[in-house]
């Protein structure tokens, strides 16, 4: 995996085992998503690296979180199991914890990608048969965003100031088309399609793919609501992601009963979905 | 809840408190997709049951389960913890065994869903602003299946044989359109609606819809795979179902690597979206 001793995210997700799975860390003031706040994806890194650490598999396949208290910069305690190490997969679980309290709780499932990339006929995107039409009101999209370059696209940094949101700095996001809330009138269509990668030049690796499933603002801001709160994020990792931007969609179908989710899709520079996630949220 | 004391799953989700957040349950035959081995969905269910015990509210709102390796007919001790007993929300993690070995990793977010249920505006399934067109490329379909009645829908089990699949007899299936898997002709178009409801009248209520997500036989089968192994299931609650059929969706939309994921949505009598889920697998 492409680790880079001076990377912002590498710096700020080190792990220091203290012996019986358990890991002491800081969570980095530089994630932030608002004044005091860590972005969620990030602390989910934190536990993925703490556990990726115990395994000997190297690539978390699947990572399910739940979040129980919002993160603060500061020390934290992970504490890690490995409940199976397989041939083909290993599981264990993760629980990031400040002051005695449990913030996270995270599985993952983790295996070894390597050589897992470019679609094939029959092993990659689903393509159904052309004879058969779907049905009209299924929806079956599975190919990657289609975006003008990122030289032509929108930087939401010159549009807003986003006070608090450290996260902001850490990453660089290219609109191709600007979801209306940035401009303070939600278009009623939660989707966006989008160029991310990090600011200080780091590639994406598996780790980092379950971090920046969570690192753009929420869809749901397009219908109108206030913001919104990861209860849960499951990431699928699909394969290790090629060097470069990374070509993402993020849309809410459904908002009912105070609950949004939120999916999320990573194609890596190679037109190769990496990620897809899933997360439910509660309206703030 | 609508508990009824007679029904196949209640009977067959039980579960016995042993102290300090253990349970001791068996395993029935009668849920199983195969010879000796037990529906996914019936094995959470059990978790789910088991820390619903625990929490001080009535409904899962998501939950989140790796599976370590296949659950057999027999005995079984799940041992709960809960993490966190909130205002709105209640954490904790259930850890399935069997022999000794885990069998499945739960976690889950408890809350009390008592009167979410029919859409309202703003507050409902999301729709889209009418001026503003989606992208040609992004999918963007949330509406419930519009099939014909149950009464004039195909019964699987009609055209088929299923050996050894107890699970089968347990639940009713009602096919609009007949996936090409079951004739042995796989479509190449990983998409199916059709109806679901348990086969002895029981009416389902958000336990359930935590084992029903994953009751039905793959929509990857019509892209021609032997058969799919879950690793990771997520499942969002959002609504308790109304009594009656349940209208449901599966669809997957990436087959890479040996691995898919199947989305699955189920809408009630009322046309609410009641659960919503992903799984990760692994193809046989």
């Amino acid at each position: 995996m492409t680790t880079t001793a001076w990377s912002e995210f590498d710096t700020d997700t080190a792990v220091t085992a203290s012996g019986d799975g358990h890991y002491s860390t800081t969570v980095s003031d530089r994630w932030a998503i608002r004044e005091g706040v860590a972005n969620g994806g990030y602390l989910l890194a934190l536990c993925v690296r703490a556990l990726g650490d115990q395994m000997a598999m190297p690539d978390p396949l699947v990572v399910s979180a739940h979040f129980v208290r919002p993160g603060t910069p500061g020390p934290a305690e992970i504490a890690t199991e490995v409940v199976k190490q397989g041939r083909r997969t290993a599981t264990g679980c993760a629980r990031l914890s400040q002051q005695g309290g449990a913030v996270l709780l995270a599985q993952a499932t983790y295996a070894d990608l390597e050589g897992v990339s470019a679609p094939a006929a029959g092993n990659g995107p689903v393509a159904p048969h052309d004879s058969v039409a779907p049905p009209e009101s299924v929806a079956f999209t599975n190919t990657a965003p289609a975006l003008a370059g990122p030289e032509t696209c929108t930087d939401p940094l010159t549009l807003s100031e986003q006070p608090g949101a450290t996260v902001a700095a850490r990453i660089e996001y290219r609109l191709d088309r600007v979801p209306g809330f940035w401009y303070g009138t939600p278009s009623g269509e939660p989707i966006s399609e989008f160029w991310m990668r990090f600011a200080d030049g780091r590639d994406a690796d598996t780790t980092a793919l379950a971090m920046l499933v969570d690192a753009a603002a929420p869809v749901a801001l397009d219908l109108g609501v206030g913001g919104s709160s990861t209860i849960e994020l499951t990431v699928h990792v699909r394969a290790r992601p090629a060097p470069g931007w990374l070509a993402c969609r993020a849309f809410t179908k459904h908002l009912s009963g105070g609950h949004h989710e939120e999916d999320f899709e990573i194609w890596d520079s190679r037109g190769v979905l990496v990620a897809q996630s899933r997360q439910l949220a509660l309206v703030r």
